[in-house]
């Protein structure tokens, strides 16, 4: 019973409140929003950004792990009146790999009872919006995604090359709903994970960032893993996915998201295979992937490698680094083992109405992704892709909720024919992308070598991008390194917002530069992705309270910097009238006028 | 004297050797090399990289940084019989900010005879080029960035986007005569500092990366900055800018320049201001400009914020972070203090007579780079931007060789515009960019969001990317963050190879992807940027030895690692003839082959 109290990281992020703004269609909704305060000096609103933290940061919410994060959606769903609730099985011993006293991680004190679609009606997002109906999600999802958008209109930029992309300068709850009844974006919104507040992945919406967490047989813990994942949220993670492959599977997981306010990500095929004594030994039939699925309807995302077929398998034979993707290795090794098509492949129907009476979105896997340079782009994975393509049509047929992901290992000029390829290929579903790492050759580094290769894809049109810690290659990432993963991709999604001209992206960058111009150090640090790094980088060499206001840092010194002269330069030429003296000086006026006498010695 | 014997980071990476290759027209030159070896179970050759170390990593060679490197070029230069010796004059107390007793770092303990052009020749790499001689320069240059090009030529991939460069198979000492005639590429090579190994700077050539050192008023000593100029050396920095402010300013850099084997630039402005009680005390005139230079002639190259004009200034006062360079806001207060064009363009036509007689390189700097994405690509960014092509005119009219300055923060969809106008408007000059920045919002990860737009315009042409540590905009960097910006700008100028189609570029990632694919750890870890940092990162989970050849790590433990199943698979597939059942397989033949009992349970 070691793992009983986890501890998390709570409290505000420095200078930031978390606000709530209300719905107009849905007035009990209260959407959640940071409000950054600047200094008074600055006469500037609060910045507003996104907030993916949920009630953590949040001083007055007090949330107990034991208890569970409050549900907040369950009014929402049983306000529909198109599903149940009936009683869940027990957890058996082998859900947990047969984990047992000390090492058994134990059950999640509260058990709530599941709830599922009536009869086979479709309890999706898409549904809904197929049927015109805005839903609380939506509107939740609208105003989350408009941020100080409105209060800042006139000052927008509307700057950004998008590629085709039909980003709106507002964004309303209607536009919402069309998006996700046209499959262009999803709501991952699982009825059993009542607790996780509603986001949207699409390419007309903010780029949004996944943090893998789990353990694995070699390492860590559920009350690590349940840190990671709300350390996770706290930096910006907008869905985090659980790969956990060691025992104990199913009672960490129920840990995690009962705790967890953004949607959870889940690879039933891990968990199956945690079962099993061996992987030939999966059964192919409906029934197990009915179970399979059914099992584990918690999450909010099912990762399903269902794109890997046996006649790709001689595909990757020749790759310099074969199938990367565990689920992808698994299935072809399954295919190969049975000489038989992949049971996701074959069952993807029946899978599908799993997903709808849950409504749990599916991400479908890139099992063939390639994991060197060498591999990018190749026949195996393009063929994969157009499976993915066949498959996005049934799920959409279904009203499931899709997204595609992507690569990978991939140098840079062989991106955007991966955006390109995916747009044309799966009816513009959502791409969601690991990286892609732009070189193999830093390992340790990995976070920055697909950092460059994120900004660029989500700039393309990638609506998500999954991060890649500094441990990526070398073994399982901790806490600091799902923090560093977190920022790096906070920095490539917002990188990609800006270029593809979001039209409040660049609010923040204006704020900050400003105070920085300003010599306002703390809004500095306070409007920065991580605040307590860029202070204490700043304090190493300047650590006194009166540095705050100086103007200069260790970098230049006072002498030196080019800000404190700019503003001697600024005063001077309000003195003297600057633009009309360049003018006469170009219209070739006295080029030269006379000089002290010490000069020209 | 506390700074008397700085130490310095020495012996070789590990696995690594620093090898020597014989020049053909120049037989006794030896050009270096490094080859990392790669396990014998690979049956593979070692792999060959550039190596801009120095004899700091050769075993062998014991540098003495009391005694200076040895000097290799010294030979070269005097066998050209263009140049004289001279007396330079003594330091000075104003050299070194008067800075006295113990505040004084020591005079450099050697001294040589300086040495100058005879009568107004040119004695610069671009002069010979043009005058059609192959320079030992230019042999070296030529067997340096060959690398493994010749051994691997007939695997090389040619696969790439490389925006209109040229970059050839196989670089032959013509092509580098060629391209350094033409002005498309550098080889900073002062006479007065031939113990730098030289190097090219140019589109058709490796991606170089710069790292600027240098104290300030604020913080640092001379031992401090020779070890951070050796270090940076050590992780791969091809030049290093000396961008020191304080103090001591002559004496740290006689000290640097004297053990450093890449060039050094400078900036003359900030050693005239540190001599200066105020800014506008600076003189005008010829003479000063004169001796500027002259006093400064040791590094490779110049920095000269020679761009920034009178008329230019009121374009910045309605920018939100003015002008961000600190020699440009230098440039741009002494104009608009004395009404008057700024005195290093109008004598520019002097400062080149002083470059050619020393073969300095001019970096002309962009004074007004944008300091925040709401600045990027405006009127007084490009405004300087086509005066700089004007002076790249007259500097190459007198056998001087330049490259150009760039931004700065862009974000990435206004990345391209900026290559696209440097080629058109520099006679396709060298570009040397300052990341850039794609967003302003990271303090404390400046490395990441701007290696990101360096490994964008790094592909799209630029030469060589000045690096940004996590410390910019928040301090003075040290010996690590040194480090990590080496490490990321070197990722960035490789990606951008890469994605030019370099032709040995590839080499690299495709022997460390093979060793990944192969479990051989060690080799992963030596064939990286940093094995250090990829070594400990492995052994922080799994330090045991047998774990560098384990089928597994702790990221997915020994089940669900794709690279094992991935192994199986291909053993499979050889065992069954995988093609061909496949082949039947889409055939349309036995879609299922019988099944186990126990299965569809």
């Amino acid at each position: 019973m070691k793992d009983l109290s986890p501890t998390v990281t709570t409290g505000p992020l420095p200078a930031s409140r978390r606000v709530w703004q209300k719905g107009v269609l849905y007035p009990d909704i209260r959407v959640p929003l940071r409000e950054i305060d600047v200094h008074p000096s600055a006469g500037e609103p609060p910045v507003t950004v996104y907030d993916s933290s949920g009630p953590y940061t949040d001083p007055d919410a007090k949330p107990s792990i034991e208890g569970g994060l409050p549900r907040l959606r369950e009014g929402w769903v049983a306000a529909r009146k198109d599903t149940r609730t009936y009683d869940g099985r027990h957890v058996k011993p082998e859900d947990n790999g047969f984990a047992e006293g000390m090492r058994l991680v134990p059950e999640f004190p509260v058990r709530h009872r599941p709830r599922r679609a009536t009869g086979d009606c479709a309890v999706t997002q898409m549904a809904y919006a197929r049927a015109g109906v805005v839903t609380p999600e939506m509107e939740f999802v609208a105003i989350r995604e408009n941020l100080g958008r409105r209060a800042a209109k006139d000052a927008l930029a509307l700057d950004g090359e998008d590629f085709g992309a039909e980003i709106p300068d507002f964004i309303t709850p209607e536009f919402v709903r069309d998006e996700v009844a046209k499959g262009r974006a999803i709501i991952p919104a699982n009825i059993n994970h009542p607790e996780a507040e509603p986001m949207a992945i699409g390419r007309n919406f903010l780029v949004k960032i996944n943090a893998n967490i789990g353990n694995s047989a070699v390492t860590s813990s559920m009350a690590e893993e349940v840190e990671k994942m709300v350390w996770a949220t706290r930096w910006g993670a907008d869905t985090v996915m659980d790969l956990s492959t060691g025992r104990n599977i199913h009672n960490i997981r129920d840990w995690i998201i009962r705790n967890s306010p953004v949607p959870i990500g889940t690879v039933p095929l891990y968990q199956a295979l945690e079962k099993s004594a061996a992987l030939p030994k999966i059964s192919p039939g409906r029934s197990i992937a009915t179970r399979w699925s059914n099992r584990q309807n918690r999450g909010g995302l099912f990762h399903h490698p269902c794109g890997v077929r046996l006649h790709m398998i001689p595909m990757t034979v020749g790759r310099v680094t074969g199938i990367v993707s565990r689920g992808g290795s698994i299935m072809a090794k399954w295919c190969l083992h049975h000489h038989r098509e992949s049971f996701l492949y074959d069952h993807f129907n029946e899978i599908c109405d799993i997903a709808r009476a849950y409504d749990v979105s599916f991400s479908l896997g890139d099992g063939l992704r390639p994991g060197s340079i060498a591999d990018a782009n190749d026949e195996a994975q393009f063929a994969e892709l157009k499976t993915l393509g066949e498959l996005t049509q049934i799920a959409w047929a279904k009203d499931c909720q899709v997204m595609i992901e992507g690569p990978g290992h991939v140098p840079m000029h062989k991106i955007k024919a991966n955006m390109d390829k995916q747009l044309e290929t799966c009816g513009e579903a959502p791409f969601y992308t690991l990286g892609p790492l732009t070189t193999d050759i830093a390992p340790g580094y990995d976070h920055i070598t697909s950092g460059i290769g994120a900004a660029m894809i989500g700039w393309f049109g990638t609506a998500m991008l999954c991060y890649v810690t500094p441990k990526e290659h070398l073994g399982l990432p901790d806490r600091d390194d799902v923090k560093t993963g977190v920022i790096t991709y906070k920095i490539a999604a917002h990188a990609a917002d800006l270029a593809k001209g979001h039209p409040a992206a660049r609010i923040r960058d204006d704020a900050l530069s400003r105070a920085r111009f300003e010599f306002r150090w703390e809004d500095q640090f306070n409007l920065s992705l991580d605040p307590e790094t860029a202070r204490s980088m700043h304090d190493e060499t300047l650590p006194k309270e009166a540095h705050k206001t100086a103007h200069f840092c260790s970098m230049c010194g006072p002498k030196f910097c080019s800000m404190r002269i700019s503003h001697d330069i600024r005063a001077e030429a309000q003195k003297v009238g600057m633009a009309r003296m360049a003018e006469k000086f170009r219209e070739g006026g006295a080029l030269y006028v006379p000089l002290n006498s010490e000069e020209e010695a």
